[in-house]
């Protein structure tokens, strides 16, 4: 089976990277497209990632005291006016609910009922919530609340794209608010790091954490921290945003506290977002041109079981053994969880098999009669070639499952990484910088040389020039090392440290 | 501390069984209203409930072999049209996207883009999942399919309350494709079977089991099968259904397979769900006087630890004390998940106490350097008189607590169905029926008499006559025992079997 003659994704990467990433999704059965414009559905392969997602955010974001709710879907319109930034950073792409009603016109349904005010589906929800917060805060004692909820939101996006950019998207949204500008930031902070430590631990995803420009930020904050990583094309993927709100929101929502001294003060509070987004940073960052690759500890299933019987007279003894050995690997917890372990009855061959290569299943286990008489497994890795699978006893298969699974893990890190430091690139020439930008092959125009370290003035023209005539943007300053003079990239006037340049999702 | 002088929540149940729940509700600051018309906030200690419904309810449908997707939230209108019943159904009641834009009139916001086709927010999924059936679904291998989503809702409610009627409210949806009506039918029963399963083992809410007639119906299907719960004021509860579909949408939306000898046929479809409706139950249910009370397998937490110091230097060794207890507490598993502790440092004495009654919290330990001295707590039991309050060594504590809380879940559990024994009547006779339903007293117009077993010839015009006269439905024909010759209760005819007559929310 799996015998490899040719790629089992095409196009391939090099041959047309966008393309790729949608047959990979496709091959793997993630998602598709829907019938509603921009919006997705998620299919069983895919949501299991996105439940593991969150799962284990959850549990990372509890341990810092944080407590879900669930705040109205709905945002009455004069709620949006409210932070001026805000509305105009969300007005332009807005889903707006004005009747309540269906009535039948001629055999046709129309809507009906018109609703005195219109209503926003939320695209994010610092109005709602900023609304329940002047609520509950009163004193300095109901300091600091935080808050998560995990739900729907809506941005009506003109060009969209499986999990990267759809019209409605799952995600998380934090938001807390603290009697101090330092405490807030603080928090913004951290929870920046709680996105790079799941990210990289889960993910298997190295991100660079830091600060966006003034233009990137997010309408209403002060300062949008992000984490950004690489995609196997050289484009920066935003993978998490934590923002410090100030007291934007508190003085437009009027979310005040009676501190210790008896002073009536404004909170600070703060905000944070993942979304299915990062499922397909997941793809792009691993996935090859055999289809999707899944770092064991997020993986939709971790272990398939692929029983072989050509006799009849096979299939009881086969089938026992198959679901025997389930049972067992179930009882194993591998971070947490109880592995994760699929049986494929339903055809056998070399078809199935690259089923799940392409389904990016970390590890896959034949067994056959002739394994079950030496009491062995025919195994695949995904993170090795197709062709070489190993008979390896079954005891030595469960003994170390979780071992060769928290080394694939390690390796799609080790990769990424990898991949990333030979496409970063300190450039100090303006011309280096334009070619480093400009594709070699107009046929792929989606290959280029990936992300700029260099100098910026701190001046939002030329932020906007380069981004004009390269469509590249400064993806993030980066929080940690990296502080040294220099002169910008654009207009040689000084700068005091490199920020990141790349073309972006 | 938590002397009793006067409950906890004014009015009382027998003073005003409908503001109590809503006083309940408050003081275990559960839920709030929102600015959203309809629509409710559900504030950490609300939505710890919900999220451990969807926990173990996950775990219950993935047993039988269901997995979750996500399908898009708005559907469009012509999708609709396709059910002529189940647009009627549903068609009174939607929230209606007619733009995708808002742009600024004279400095205020109005909608703008207005949309070739208006978007409706999901009221239920089957329309926009059943197109995507069809896609998935060529031929009888591929069946039967079972998904399940977990999503938020929109029913434009008139007159809502919050968990039991609202204009949003979050659910899951579970919708299966079948080769043959008997497998449909028997996945019918065998959700509703884990409904009853789930509601009687974990939300301690004893429910019958039965069929809807077919006014009560679920617009769209053939037989809509239910469970049915007593809450305090004798009312009756739907707390889940699980509809046999037939072959209705899967001839509206196109849902074929060619079967094992090559012919086409349409599927056969079933569908079913739970909302958050459950936790209006589980307080209706179970909650008393002094307000919440939440069934230990279900509860938000189990135990609180209440830190008593009067002295500062005692604080240290207090806190020390506690935070080892709650660690301890924490590394003990019940019913598959870790027991989960709150420590209340905020405030101490009376009101602290009352507090987490209020809140249902099982168990309430307070420890101070007395009970420390004797390395012991002073255990406070919701089941019991609030006074009772007991020192139990801390050993003995960690020892005992898993048992102690499974008592507690029997108890509740006994209760409820002692008093729905108490106000179920057999009734034959008009009159008694009549003022079984009439309430006895005008200044409590929601105390009657409970649920009554009659015969009902099937006709329904007596059912419709029944329901405006009394305001009195039939909530379920139970599918267990009951088959017996009798008189219709409005008509005299003949009827076969008893059927469940009440007054429902």
């Amino acid at each position: 089976m799996a015998k490899k003659e040719k790629s089992a994704i095409s196009p391939t990467r090099a041959e047309d990277y966008p393309e790729w990433y949608q047959q990979v999704i496709k091959a793997a059965d993630m998602a598709e497209v829907s019938p509603v414009r921009g919006c997705m559905v998620i299919k069983p392969w895919g949501y299991a990632l996105w439940e593991n997602m969150v799962r284990q955010l959850d549990i990372m974001f509890q341990e810092t005291g944080v407590r879900n709710a669930y705040f109205p879907l709905f945002i009455p319109l004069h709620f949006l006016q409210k932070e001026a930034d805000h509305v105009e950073g969300f007005a332009t792409e807005c889903a707006v609910v004005t009747h309540h009603r269906l009535k039948k016109e001629g055999g046709v349904l129309a809507p009906a009922g018109q609703l005195q005010e219109p209503l926003v589906v939320r695209p994010t929800s610092e109005t709602i919530i900023g609304d329940a917060f002047a609520r509950w805060i009163t004193s300095y004692r109901d300091l600091p609340l935080l808050i998560n909820q995990w739900a729907n939101v809506v941005r009506w996006e003109m060009r969209t794209r499986i999990f990267l950019r759809t019209s409605e998207f799952l995600w998380q949204e934090g938001h807390t608010a603290h009697a101090t500008a330092d405490e807030a930031m603080a928090r913004t902070r951290q929870m920046l790091d709680v996105y790079a430590a799941f990210v990289e631990a889960y993910l298997a995803i190295p991100v660079i954490k830091g600060v966006k420009t003034e233009s990137e930020r997010f309408p209403g904050a002060e300062e949008t921290f992000c984490i950004e990583a690489m995609m196997q094309d050289r484009k920066a993927l935003q993978a998490g945003t934590s923002h410090f709100l100030g007291q934007n929101f508190a003085k437009a929502a009027g979310i005040k506290y009676q501190s210790d001294q008896e002073t009536e003060e404004y909170v600070w509070t703060t905000s944070w977002g993942v979304s299915t987004r990062m499922i397909g940073g997941l793809i792009m960052t691993h996935s090859d041109d055999d289809g999707l690759v899944l770092p064991p500890k997020i993986a939709s299933a971790q272990v398939v079981l692929l029983p072989i019987f050509r006799k009849r007279e096979d299939e009881k003894t086969v089938m026992d053994y198959t679901r025997t050995l389930a049972r067992k690997l179930r009882a194993i917890y591998y971070h947490g969880q109880p592995l994760k372990v699929e049986i494929d009855t339903r055809t056998s061959g070399g078809a199935r098999g690259w089923n799940w290569i392409k389904k990016g299943i970390p590890l896959r286990a034949e067994i056959g009669p002739r394994d079950i008489a030496r009491d062995a497994l025919f195994v695949g890795r995904r993170d090795l070639p197709h062709q070489e699978k190993r008979p390896i006893p079954r005891e030595t298969f469960l003994a170390n499952v979780t071992t060769v699974l928290d080394e694939m893990q390690q390796t799609y890190f080790d990769r990424a990484k990898a991949f990333r430091k030979a496409h970063i690139h300190k450039i100090d020439d303006r011309r280096a910088f334009d070619a480093f930008f400009t594709p070699a092959d107009k046929d792929t125009p989606e290959i280029h040389g990936g992300f700029a370290r260099s100098h910026w003035c701190g001046d939002a023209d030329c932020e906007a020039r380069i981004k004009e005539t390269l469509k590249v943007t400064i993806r993030a300053i980066p929080l940690e090392g990296n502080k040294e003079e220099g002169s910008c990239i654009y207009c040689d006037k000084p700068g005091r440290q490199r920020v990141v340049f790349a073309k972006a999702y």
